[in-house]
């Protein structure tokens, strides 16, 4: 049994409530994939979420300080922009650290038993 | 905006939410690194779950069909051993494909953009 990452190895500590749920994790993708920003209009369809939906998880995202929502107007109509924030783009990227290493661990499958290993899948090039 | 996977690329739907629970996603790493199947107190151990916290997680992946539960005897003791089925196995794996897409998703920060892009740092070889 492996006990060198300490005594909890699969705990994750670092898989932030805030950020792990689904619909806010494909947000903050979003999000981070247009440093610029995205309007309330295109963030709702690129998660294909809705209206009501997207808004609950902004404001949890700009609770906890992830997220910025800017509304103004553009051609005479209300526009709302939504962005990441320095401190989101670091939380979001600790995040995906360990979304990283629990690929990294499940790859291990049979290194650790004599077990049947299942090979994963080589990513692509 | 990119758009070449489909209407809604970050809705994330291969997310599995019986399998994406920080909890459970835990557990699953650890008994896809364990083949041949941990002990109810070691698994609890390595996800650093209370006895409560395991007993409800495993009975959400087991109705599920993801893990199996064994109760028998070691030493005359009463001895559970947890594992993955085929089925778990197969599911969770789709699941970590989606969670390689997600991170993929986030190496791309600034590629779409001409805002300021901020590197993933590289993965270690």
């Amino acid at each position: 049994m492996r006990t060198s990452k300490g005594t909890a190895p699969y705990s994750y500590d670092g898989l932030d409530r805030v950020i792990h749920e689904k619909a806010r994790l494909g947000m903050l993708a979003s999000l981070s994939a247009h440093p610029k920003g995205l309007a309330f209009a295109d963030l709702k369809q690129l998660c294909g979420l809705t209206d009501g939906n997207l808004s609950r998880h902004l404001q949890v995202l700009q609770e906890a300080g992830l997220v910025v929502v800017q509304k103004g107007y553009k051609a005479n109509r209300p526009h709302t922009t939504c962005r990441l924030t320095a401190n989101g783009r670091r939380r979001f990227l600790n995040y995906l650290a360990v979304l990283e290493q629990v690929v990294r661990d499940a790859a291990r499958t049979g290194e650790e038993d004599t077990g049947t290993a299942i090979p994963m899948k080589p990513k692509p090039a």
